[in-house]
């Protein structure tokens, strides 16, 4: 029986930290085995929101490096860059013709980026992330799509299309479904309910113990506890919330040493740098190699897109078929 | 010195009509010397119309076999299908983030069509069409696009974009000029002031002279005329204004026979389907000709696309180098 089809993807806007790994690559590479795994770097997707595009290139190999350390096999799921497969564009192209403007302005995903940040006019492209998001989809005929809650209404957006298409023209792609993710997301150093780049409160795949123990050092903790033998309160700590992530054994025991201010907050800190630099350590020794192989890098990219392509010309031949445009 | 480049298209939606001819074609016929035509058969943007391609294909030779026995050189201009050159699809993705959906929603060619096709909710692809458009223009780096009054919003718009493109990535893209079409439109048989096929009051360029004289036949005019010996008043009247057109060394004596009760309606109307017929005579006979001759038609479409092609892929690579997206 062939396998059923993933596709899953990410923007390359920089290293991958482990708010990514929790969230997304754990279980890509859990499903890499059941399931035939294409793994997107959406760089065309990086310029609805900018068009600096000078290190696109270099964050694509960051985010690719990022991706292999931690586990994901090139021999079992390409990976490649959106930009590289034109049928990308050409299926965007046709399904623009299947949604309507209306339907996605009430792309929530859409209204909370234009609140975050502060969107004025809406770019053309923008509005059409998620038609671009269908082609990226739809063009290697995914079955399930990892995501989070957040994104479930993209898939949605994805399956109207694929019904509308096959409706129009014949049977030719599946009515994709989400997969949902369900570790829970990593909050920021500084508190914030995201870890994210722009915010700067991240620990990235690619920091050293040593950075990574200056990291929590800085990291926010109950502020009513000024000094060791104060009492605590571990539900409003993010260190003891990475415990409870990366150091789930000795959490118990944790929380309740903060409680009874037997336990000071930089052995504390110390104590979680030191698990969660034991936890990455595999992915940042694999790193470290990886960054001096840049022809395994550059292979591994060109492998991966040839497959792609082929899965992408395959389907292309069909979409042209049907609609009668050769 | 090479010669300035003109991009000009249609969209294939059937056999061309005389407004066509002596609206464009005429206009595109005498361009070819002096400059390098591009001729786009645009059959991606009837997409945002209608998703019905049955006949887009044998539309697309049709309209190929109108624009040569025009007298379009195919080996002056290459003439080519739009969906078969996938850089133009490259190439609209990366304008659509060039573009605010304000800027396209202010379009008034938009807000016609809206009105025209009492249109509910605007399909994103149509929103889209300017997008698309500059990219069939800047795609082949085109100095002029010959238009009508309607059409020089979307050359601005195509402006802007090769603006905002050169100013973010570098120059790359020349910013196009319109080239006015100065020939009067000419009016449908029933009095509507756009001949056009849907509404079903056109004279086709394949029309034989017994099809134009039935047409000519029905056509609109004068209705306070009842018989021959009544006054009437040419400016109101269909078939004076084709007499103005295509019989201008007679039209004067037409005009003045006709309200002095001389000249009846039936024999005006013959003597106009006997001009017009004339008029189109060699457009006729060569139409004939090439009917027959599909494997020319497909030589010249196949020789068109791989020409466009080549300057499509040059223009690509410039692009891409830019952009820093290999």
């Amino acid at each position: 029986m062939t396998k059923k089809i993933i596709l899953s993807g990410m923007r390359p806007t920089g290293r991958l930290h482990i708010g990514h790994f929790v969230g997304a690559l754990e279980n890509w590479i859990k499903l890499q085995n059941e399931y035939q795994n294409y793994h997107l770097i959406a760089d065309y997707h990086v310029l609805t929101t900018s068009l600096n595009t000078k290190n696109i290139y270099q964050d694509s190999l960051d985010m690719l490096i990022d991706w292999i350390a931690a586990g994901i096999d090139p021999e079992k799921s390409p990976m490649f860059r959106q930009s590289q497969i034109k049928e990308h564009t050409e299926l965007q192209l046709i399904f623009a013709m299947l949604v309507t403007v209306n339907r996605l302005e009430r792309n929530p995903t859409l209204k909370d980026q234009v609140r975050d940040l502060s969107i004025e006019n809406v770019i053309y492209g923008h509005l059409g992330y998620p038609v671009l998001q269908a082609a990226d989809i739809l063009l290697y005929k995914g079955n399930y799509v990892p995501v989070g809650e957040d994104q479930v209404p993209h898939v949605e957006i994805t399956r109207e299309i694929a019904r509308k298409f096959n409706n129009a023209f014949g049977e030719v792609f599946p009515e994709c479904e989400p997969l949902l993710t369900k570790s829970p997301r990593l909050i920021g150093l500084d508190g914030n309910s995201k870890m994210s780049k722009s915010l700067g409160n991240t620990i990235l795949l690619s920091d050293s113990p040593e950075e990574i123990t200056l990291k929590l050092r800085k990291a926010v903790t109950d502020t009513q506890k000024q000094r060791k033998g104060d009492p605590g309160r571990p539900e409003v700590c993010v260190v003891f919330s990475y415990h409870k992530h990366f150091n789930t054994d000795e959490a118990p025991a944790i929380d309740s040493d903060c409680r009874e201010g037997k336990l000071g907050c930089v052995d504390c800190k110390l104590k979680c740098a030191a698990k969660i630099s034991e936890f990455l350590s595999p992915v940042y020794n694999r790193r470290k190699e990886l960054e001096n192989k840049t022809n395994y890098l550059i292979e591994t990219l060109i492998n991966g897109e040839q497959r792609a392509r082929e899965k992408a010309v395959e389907t292309m031949k069909e979409v042209r078929s049907v609609m009668q445009i050769g």
